[in-house]
């Protein structure tokens, strides 16, 4: 059965004894984000999504999103929950207050948005793009537009999409074939095919704004001739209130494998009217705005699936009993034992647990830095927080997703046959887990960002924003009692990171093949040692507290060991894949395939 | 789309050039077999495959199978390709000739089950049922029941299950309360209720032969207590043709992740008559003649998967064209490049490729050797061939399952967001690889069976059976021109396993909860080295019969060179963890989790 309780007391950990998100209260603006204001918003949080979302999860695959006609109707009850969602003002909690919006930090938002994408996937999908719709608005949509569209946002009454996918172009956006005629109203006439649209039709708000990449009239070729529309799905009267039909339909939804209470739709424009966000031709990088939040948001979505497969896994481990502890039967009055005392049982069971923990410590440090990025005072502080963001986000969404989906494949092996089921709820979880390893840039084009883009930026001035502050770490710690056990691996990784990402660089300036050919398992090596820093840092406090009443910090250092013992030292073999060459890979014809 | 032509020049390379399948034609009964006619066998069996099965993969997911009063339906075309598939003999492909059976080597049955698993897992499911049955009949089932059953059973008449789940019980059998009770016709009432009974009810065949596992009155608790009976469908008339309906009913079906098209069925025995099979209480060693094959049948579902897996996911990276070479645009002339010039594409396609055909060798091998064990003259001989079947099961079963399901998300990523979407077929494969890493024991069980019964068996007598062969193979080419590159990494590899397993054995003696906290480990250690050996191998044979006309033995080095380079360095890390100790999984309390 899928189980889910908000893990609040880990959350606590993170926020106000790890990363010290109390910090972001002495922000302008940010005052009321005082750690006790934070702890009351999440437990309300909390209870939402146990008791509103969670229940409609197995329903809503079950049911899935139906089409007829052009017009899609979520499962039985999403509408319901919509509506008690944004009443709540759960979409809007950190969005601008000038329209709307609740103001707080970004990384409130972001633990709130761990919850819900383990409560329910395929709810979470409206939300998210809404949020990244807000987001694209606020920085570059004109004062009109965010006048008239970002309190309707705000509020949920209407929804948001990102319109990129054609059915010939996905990742490679030069391709777009769709148009925009400028009209003598100062709007555009927007005509073409896009698919694979999340949210693109329901029933859930009163009218859907689609950002839409299209080419102008005689726009260069490739990504530098793309532009981006405002679309709505109704137009705005006067008053602001929804009003005819635009030339926008929707002519079929995708059967997919999983998030099936989330319609993916193919959305047909013709003569649609749309106005022009940002600059012609200056589409891609405003739609870059939507797609970096988005990313931070589908690795929430590896994260909160991560979790509720952990917990769901933990509680049929400690109920279901097969055979004996090899040690020896713990409970000799029974049949058998439960099964959480066999060791491989409780070596998936710690790799889910040692990843979400450490994902969920590198998560929250991103989204702070996306705080401190928008509001610190100081600007040489302000861009290096932005350059660990944009650092990290590759990381956190190919990592983190495919931590998830690692994390609902091991629950249903923990479940053994009961987990095949449908009723049991676990291999939902591996269906929806799937997809946020593909959308918004498959994570092997998040290991191209990392090693083409991030790594050689600014002669690899983004690095630094990782290793000086994990090596100042390691060097402040490895004479620290107890701490050895975790900075000794800790040390080792870091080296290997170190000298992968020196080879990686030399070798990628000489011929770009060579870092698209280490680029999957240096993202993977990036990230185990990143999350081996944050595994680090809370051992550091783990140490420092435990003896004080709960369990909890030496639970927290047994897992630290765990991870450290069994999960870290993957590095080592992919510091050997990624040293290696291109060869392999490359010297086979296309034709010996 | 699914895409598959049966892979006849790989499979006749392992068969012919690599592991001389020819010397069966030497034994007794073999005669026949030569290399002409297995290769003729084959290309009849590929055209079964590709033509009848496949097409109904995609629509036999869609349809699944119904459940109607007791009534299970296959989807539409099931029952008209199940006839000719026995009509065709391929059925009893190696089932004894004195009953029915053709009594041609269990390799050449191998090799066309991988076919029938890559075109149709689901169809596949009651075939490989049905061989298990008549295997154990064969062995262990009185003249009597041979002579009425097996005939029936060769050529699809009727069908086979093996009955040992319970609600309560899956891996743990000795929580079985099926009861059998003896009438005075020597005959047995049997009477619990059974689930996740493959085949266990159908429309394909007029009659069903229950293989069930049951307790007598009286029976010692336990393992040591159970009984296995022979429970048909529809009692045999006098003459053979099937009569009145026996005690057995079929309750429902499960709503399941995948392999849509074989029903699962709840069963309830009530005062079934039935037959015992075998010794009282000795019921579980004669369901482990069936349970073994059935473990390498469903590691062949894994290598099936895998194959259409790759050749699907070929297809579409040479088909869709994203992106441009990072050396250059290879097509400038078109819009963009195939996606097979991108090296991560290539990463994904040759980690499929080179698990199939080194799966393919390794299987193939254990085939041999499971012929070699029952038909040489040499007692000595047939011992160690079974030896090595032996050692060998649980890899077949685990590492070939593990390795489908990860080429089958593989064939999804390559696939991008169209993986996703049912039509194409991708997320099929997920669902459907993703049983045989449950069923036949969880993969965590047969690493459990490689740590604690093979490892330490006749003082591990087993492993010698592949330890020997393989060093003998790296002493006598280390110096072979070109062998450098294969030989230095399989010697490293084949060094980790020996010290990784002489450590192992050792800690396990005084503790088998540290051979548990290191069994899945241990096995993928293990597959890695062994398949290494035969990538090795076959190496060597490439290196010799290069230059001839086709690309073959060129291609098949490159593969090698993969293999070596990109997926061997993970023993290092595996290693690293076999050799840590349990304490990681062990020291944190139930109540903690």
């Amino acid at each position: 059965m899928q189980t889910y309780k908000a893990p609040l007391r880990d959350m606590r950990f993170v926020l106000h004894e790890l990363i010290d998100a109390g910090q972001l209260a002495k922000l302008p603006g940010f005052e009321e984000a005082t750690p006790d204001m934070v702890d009351s918003v999440l437990e309300e949080g909390a209870k939402l999504c146990e008791e509103v979302l969670l229940p409609l999860n197995r329903s809503g695959d079950e049911h899935g999103c139906t089409y007829e006609n052009g017009v899609v109707r979520t499962p039985p009850g999403f509408k319901e929950a919509y509506k008690t969602f944004v009443e709540g003002g759960w979409l809007a909690v950190s969005a601008t207050p000038d329209h709307g919006g609740q103001g707080l930090p970004e990384l409130l938002s972001f633990v709130f948005d761990e919850m819900v994408c383990a409560t329910n996937l395929g709810f979470g999908v409206c939300p998210l793009l809404s949020k990244g719709a807000m987001a694209l608005l606020e920085t570059h949509g004109s004062e009109q537009l965010k006048k008239l569209y970002l309190p309707r946002l705000a509020d949920g009454r209407w929804s948001g999409t990102m319109c990129l996918t054609e059915p010939h172009c996905g990742t490679d956006l030069g391709l777009i074939k769709t148009k925009a005629l400028p009209t003598d109203r100062g709007t555009y006439r927007v005509s073409g095919t896009k698919i694979f649209i999340s949210a693109g039709e329901h029933d859930m708000s009163e009218n859907i704004v689609h950002l839409v990449l299209a080419k102008l009239p005689n726009a260069p070729s490739g990504t530098r001739g793309i532009s981006l529309f405002l679309v709505p799905k109704l137009m705005p009267k006067a008053d602001g209130a929804p009003g005819a039909r635009n030339g926008v339909t929707c002519s079929g939804i995708e059967k997919k494998m999983g998030i099936h209470a989330s319609a993916t739709c193919v959305l047909n424009f013709e003569d649609a009217e749309g106005w022009l966000v940002g600059e012609p031709h200056g589409g891609l990088r405003v739609m870059f705005t939507m797609m970096n939040a988005a990313r931070l948001g589908v690795g929430l979505q590896g994260l909160g699936i991560g979790e509720i497969a952990y917990q769901s896994a933990v509680a049929y481990a400690k109920e279901r009993r097969q055979g004996r502890a090899l040690a020896g039967a713990t409970e000799p009055a029974q049949p058998a034992d439960p099964i959480i005392v066999h060791p491989d049982v409780r070596r998936m069971l710690l790799t889910q647990r040692a990843l979400n923990e450490g994902a969920r410590a590198l998560g929250y440090l991103v989204a702070l830095n996306i705080d401190l990025a928008r509001r610190h005072p100081d600007a040489d502080k302000r861009l290096e927080c932005d350059e660990f963001v944009q650092l990290m986000t590759p990381i956190v969404k190919a990592f983190f997703t495919d931590c998830g989906s690692l994390a609902a494949n091991l629950a249903v092996q923990i479940h053994g046959g009961h987990g095949y089921i449908r009723e049991h709820g676990m291999e939902q979880l591996v269906r929806d887990s799937r997809i946020p390893q593909i959308y918004e840039g498959t994570n092997g084009i998040q290991a191209l960002d990392l090693v083409g883009r991030k790594l050689g930026q600014n002669y690899g001035r983004l690095l630094r924003r990782f290793f000086h502050p994990a090596e100042a770490f390691v060097a402040d710690n490895k004479d620290v009692a107890g701490m050895a056990e975790f900075i000794e691996p800790l040390a080792k990784g870091l080296e290997r990171l170190r000298n992968a990402t020196l080879s990686l660089a030399g070798r990628a300036m000489a011929d770009p093949e060579e870092a698209g050919a280490a680029a999957t398992d240096y993202l993977k090596l990036f990230a185990l040692v990143s999350v081996g820093y944050m595994w680090a840092r809370m051992a550091k406090v783990a140490l420092e507290k435990r003896g004080e009443a709960d369990a909890f910090y030496d639970t927290k250092l047994k897992t630290a060991r765990f991870y450290f013992s069994r999960l870290m030292p993957e590095t080592g073999s992919l510091f050997a894949t990624v040293m290696g060459s291109k060869k392999s890979l490359m010297e086979m014809t296309a034709d010996e395939f």
